[in-house]
């Protein structure tokens, strides 16, 4: 997976100012678990498709998710100094040149997916199209202004239901659907796909909550309390609650799309934590 | 133009932060020129289609000027307050606003090409695949980024060449060919068309760096000696010889596209200055 999305990161002409194409780099080939293309290969799959064809859609995911975690770290933003064990990309490069890198590696994205000869035309067109709908006013960027502008009375149940689908469940739906329809999908199969990546991105993402309040910064290659002073499900329902909520999430995603998939097992060991056990 | 652009923009759902929505049309449908689109649909006629063809294109191509636009200005880059004659979008609506907002621009030129009715689905394949270059890491972010940070030794002739190529010329040329492209233009015409944007992308960058030095803010529209302790083509040139180039490559053009070419004639219009007249 690193070497492919090292492969499609362009490298920089000799003699040219190279800040981007090493921030680039940073942002995108640090320490990662790569879910939504792991995600991306196996919705792929599970259809009957080769999950190789859905590789370079699933980089192209990463390359969105990584452009969006450099500018949730940015000062006007979470002002984080630590994202995945390493510094953050202002830390090490300034703030201009971590802005544009997440401008090019959005842009990047666009392009593998335009160029991955896996994929055919009309699936390319509809994945495009589903990207931008992750991405923008409806998607991550809407989804990020909320969680730093909401006030509290807004980041009710409905509110933070709405936000983790902006800011996780989308782009997860997204890269399962796309995945799905590299492989042949039929509308059916991308309809469990859909709701199997709404309740894992759901599960996830009350996860990340919890590992925020209780894991170390160690543990998580991240700034510790980072949601400090936002509400979270976990103000709103307290450990015992959010657990089993996300039991259930994972319950239903094993549903949507059959236990033995090979996708709810992925699912099931990615929810799994040593330092959230009990 | 204008209203084409309004439309396609999304507004707000019922209840959600409008900040997003507020800050693109501002960003978007300001004071404005629309050279970019104006050229896009000028470029589809020019071969033979029908200019409306091309106009979801072109307000496409203009939506990436406006988000480039509102990321230049930011404090950790150009730092402007004054833009097209209104505060810039990160002065009205706050920093972490105005990057999304660029990030959302960005994606929803994306998705006017996916959704154009008017253009081919092979068409919309390169007329993306060319956008994705003249946004990433060999055009507008990668000039940006040199533009910033270039150490004075590289901006002498050619580096500055480049720039121009990467800020300006890159995104002038994919609007007229992928214009083109709609109209259906011959591998002979997109040259064409190529060779008229590099030349008329150099005399806009070149003109805008004379006004820059000349013209007060009240009538650029902008914050006054922006470039003020950059190395330009007026510094390299003198205010003489920057003339003589701009008239020669405005000469260029119009051999590139034939003199009586509406583009040709577009393009000397829009080189009028009265400003500029001496």
């Amino acid at each position: 997976m690193n070497d492919r999305l090292r492969e499609l990161l362009p490298t920089a002409p000799q003699g040219a100012n190279d800040v981007l194409f090493r921030a680039a780099a940073e942002a995108l080939l640090g320490r990662g678990k790569r879910v939504r293309p792991v995600m991306t290969m196996l919705a792929c799959e599970h259809v009957g498709g080769r999950a190789i064809d859905a590789l370079d859609l699933g980089c192209a995911v990463e390359m969105i998710h990584s452009a969006s975690l450099v500018l949730d770290d940015l000062p006007c933003m979470d002002n984080a100094t630590l994202r995945r064990g390493a510094p953050t990309i202002h830390i090490s490069h300034g703030e201009d040149a971590a802005i544009l890198v997440a401008i090019a590696l959005l842009n990047q994205a666009y392009a593998a997916v335009l160029d991955a000869r896996t994929i055919r035309p009309e699936v390319k067109l509809a994945a495009l199209r589903n990207l931008t709908k992750a991405v923008g006013f409806d998607g991550l960027s809407q989804g990020q202004i909320r969680d730093l502008r909401d006030t509290p009375d807004r980041r009710d149940e409905n509110g933070l239901r709405q936000l983790n689908h902006q800011k996780t469940s989308a782009l997860f739906i997204n890269a399962l659907e796309s995945g799905g329809a590299v492989g042949g999908a039929t509308a059916d199969q991308i309809r469990s796909l859909a709701s199997f990546g709404e309740a894992i991105g759901f599960a996830f993402q009350l996860r990340d909550d919890l590992m925020d309040a209780v894991v170390s910064s160690e543990e998580t290659g991240k700034d510790e309390r980072q949601d400090a002073g936002k509400i979270t499900f976990l103000d709103l329902w307290g450990e015992e609650r959010l657990r089993a909520a996300i039991d259930e999430s994972l319950e239903r995603a094993r549903e949507a799309i059959g236990p033995d998939s090979s996708l709810s097992r992925y699912a099931e060991r990615l929810m799994r934590n040593a330092h959230l056990e009990r």
